[in-house]
């Protein structure tokens, strides 16, 4: 069958539209005898069965394989030039405290970067030292918070920011080692990245700024420099980028020298990419470690400078790939679309949950993939557009995918990788609940976030509730 | 001062940085002795003082005068053509308990679209034939929900559906009315309207298949045909759109004749635009309602048929306007920028939310305006962004404004027209508590949905509270 003139280029024609693809389902994703897709040893018909749809499954040995991996592959690299690495786990990718004792349990600290993400961090018991906060506009309050538990690094982000901390940690008697967040003008994305002296953007400070800056946090009561930070973007495939950035910031850091202080920390931030359909290939984490540690160590010795303790801070490359969602099929309509080629047909198949729960595409255009995931299918493939059950027509989940022809109400419809940045960016959006997420692993699934209910959604309504306590 | 090179083409210089325009802030709003901005009669620092910030808060008189007037535009270019209109709220706009009895006192009836906003209408007190209920893939509960509760109207969407609710209207014994959703093939957006053949979009029938669906539900059981529905876009200024859009469906109803069931409705959906900005105008709703009638009533004319009793559904310009979001500045940074013309500065405004209370500008790069509203100030202009404190550089809540230039940290910044589709986007995003909405009206302030604590977010973490009966 030739493939459809509506189908974007990157996207081919499967040999088989029943296959979980690697890299993009999670390592234990496979079929059982019966055609279901079965994750964590969890049959996906079981788990909806118990839990409903829409449901977000984590694989929760995806999550902890990938944070020990990480961990392992930035530590040796990190080893072989003579400097250790810290290894920060993300939490705005999607934070529980569940996921925080997997990650923490594998090596890795943790990301916050408000007063919800650091008491769930706490709360699942994750030591405040290995905390790092982040932040272009930390309150008061939360800074205060951040001083009074004894929170392992904050990356400042403004001059404004130094002089509140500096208070803040002074007053409460404390040094507070902090990290300067600079914006090195490198962004990277996917295969490219580019290089500028001026970023336009809210986040840090200036490069020619970075070691005046340093210079007052020197001077400032309660804080203690500690290193630069960086972050140049999302879903980068190569090491260029972060070489690029690496070697700007180790020349700030050999003008600004030790300063009597412990050896500076070189954070190179996240953004590592993961494979959201098949036409994508994630790099080895252990060739970017390497990659990254040889410019680094390169850079220093050009500079007559030890080598720095690094820090990286990835998330969606943890997370990713071990969530996958699960919908049922309410609605499929074949609708007849004008192309260069004459008229072809869409399909647009139409799911109980979208937007509200996975914002992706309508925030970033982001490509999915989906699979029936209740059975296999010996039909031919249709081009169809994933949609969700929300009253706006730029609610869609799936762009486009071949899926087999006989795609029918009642079947469940899985779409991997949607374990980052989909929970977190869920929202109530027609007053539609959000759903539970479920861990699965060897055989066993459970709630680590709950589900809300009509009713929860109508506890929030004053006209109905009129107390809780605000006035 | 000469206009940043950073400004967009369509923000110009004020000549008062502090005005508070009409058209985009409510009509109550003004400055009071002090300089601080007053909105329903409240004082914007006395109710933030009160409900902190970020606060929604909704001018009460604006949306029941907003309804009014709509109402009463409608119904009176109706009843000059011999016919009437109905006017639906959509309740996706932003829908609470009191919001849809503000409405509904004012003549309006609701459109709903999931069993979320059924069930808020339902408890607000709405008579259910007063209800119309929308969407591309309504569950079968959702159904059986609308049909039990007797409400008014359901738009179907799709054949799958016309059969489903034909077996669950007659399951139940039941005469359910039913509007068709017809892609008419125009999309209409402010002041261009394109019109085709196929619309590829999740929604409806196309055009050519509306007499055939009409006669499949005249034959299905438990099906009333009472009418053709469409929409045909947002934020529309003019009525060009609606024009071509009714002049195809009436054609529609040439056809199909009465049936022997009562004139059918005309439903010409929303869409009607408003004022985001100063550049913006938004044209008065009884022009709208005249220019609608006047086309619809010649149309009928010419094709010998009645004129049909039309419907239509606003949501944002009933509700937009009358909502003014309350922020406290957190930081300010002056971000130097390459142009054209050289360098030049952007300020860079944090505020204490972002893309979880406002992800308009993040989800469709929506334009909003903004004013320091806690004093004025006979500062110079600056070019702004105000951002949010997310961790994500997308995270813009007004891309491009002039604000005095002593704006600081402290500062209250209000962001007008955030009355439609920001609340029901809102996320907990980085675990940020979404904001209370408080309702303003003749000097008292009260609240309508109450805004969440960590610990409300903490709760759904099943970690910490392992049972909530899910299981």
């Amino acid at each position: 069958m030739p493939a459809s003139p509506l189908a974007p280029a990157w996207l081919s024609e499967p040999s088989d539209a029943n296959a979980l693809a690697e890299g993009v389902w999670p390592a234990s994703a496979h079929r059982d005898e019966t055609g279901g897709a079965v994750v964590g040893g969890v049959s996906v018909r079981e788990v909806v069965a118990r839990f409903g749809t829409p449901l977000l499954v984590i694989d929760e040995d995806e999550v902890r394989g990938r944070a020990r991996r990480t961990v392992a592959a930035f530590s040796a690299a990190a080893a072989a030039r003579g400097t250790s690495a810290r290894v920060y786990y993300a939490g705005k990718a999607f934070l529980s405290t569940e996921i925080a004792r997997w990650v923490t349990a594998e090596g890795m600290r943790v990301d916050v970067c408000t007063q919800g993400e650091l008491e769930v961090a706490l709360a699942a018991g994750v030591p405040a030292e290995h905390l790092g906060f982040h932040g272009n506009n930390k309150s008061v309050a939360e800074l205060r918070r951040a001083v009074e538990t004894g929170v392992g690094t904050i990356v400042l982000d403004s001059e404004i920011e130094l002089e509140r901390l500096s208070r803040i940690a002074a007053d409460a008697g404390r040094t507070q080692a902090v990290l300067i967040r600079v914006n090195t003008g490198v962004h990277a994305e996917t295969h490219h990245f580019l290089a500028t002296a001026h970023e336009d953007q809210k986040f840090g400070f200036p490069l020619a700024e970075a070691a005046r800056i340093v210079e007052r946090i020197r001077r400032a009561p309660g804080l203690r420099f500690d290193g630069l930070h960086c972050h140049i973007g999302s879903q980068i495939f190569g090491t260029d980028g972060f070489r690029e950035s690496a070697a700007r910031l180790l020349e700030v850091l050999s003008i600004v020298g030790d300063g009597g202080e412990p050896a500076p920390i070189l954070n190179l931030g996240g953004g590592f990419g993961i494979a959201y359909t098949s036409a994508d290939e994630a790099t080895p984490i252990e060739q970017l470690a390497d990659g990254i540690l040889e410019v680094v160590a390169a850079e220093s010795a050009a500079r007559g400078i030890p080598v720095p303790v690094v820090a990286f801070e990835p998330g969606r490359s943890i997370v990713g790939t071990a969530g996958v969602t699960l919908y049922e099929v309410g609605t499929t309509k074949d609708v007849t679309v004008d192309t260069e080629t004459g008229p072809a047909v869409r399909r647009y198949v139409s799911v109980d949950g979208g937007m509200s729960d996975n914002a992706r595409h309508a925030l970033y255009g982001a490509d999915f993939s989906a699979r029936i995931a209740s059975r296999v299918s010996e039909a031919g493939t249709q081009l169809v557009r994933v949609v969700g059950k929300h009253c706006e027509s730029g609610d869609v989940v799936v762009d486009a995918e071949y899926l087999p022809d006989d795609v029918s109400p009642g079947d469940l419809l899985a779409v991997p990788v949607t374990g980052a940045y989909c929970q977190p960016l869920s929202s109530n959006y027609n007053h539609v609940p959000r759903p539970p997420v479920v861990a699965v692993r060897d055989g066993a699934a459970r709630v680590i976030v709950h589900g809300e209910t009509v009713t929860d959604l109508l506890a929030r309504d004053a006209g109905l509730h009129p107390s809780r306590g605000e006035e």
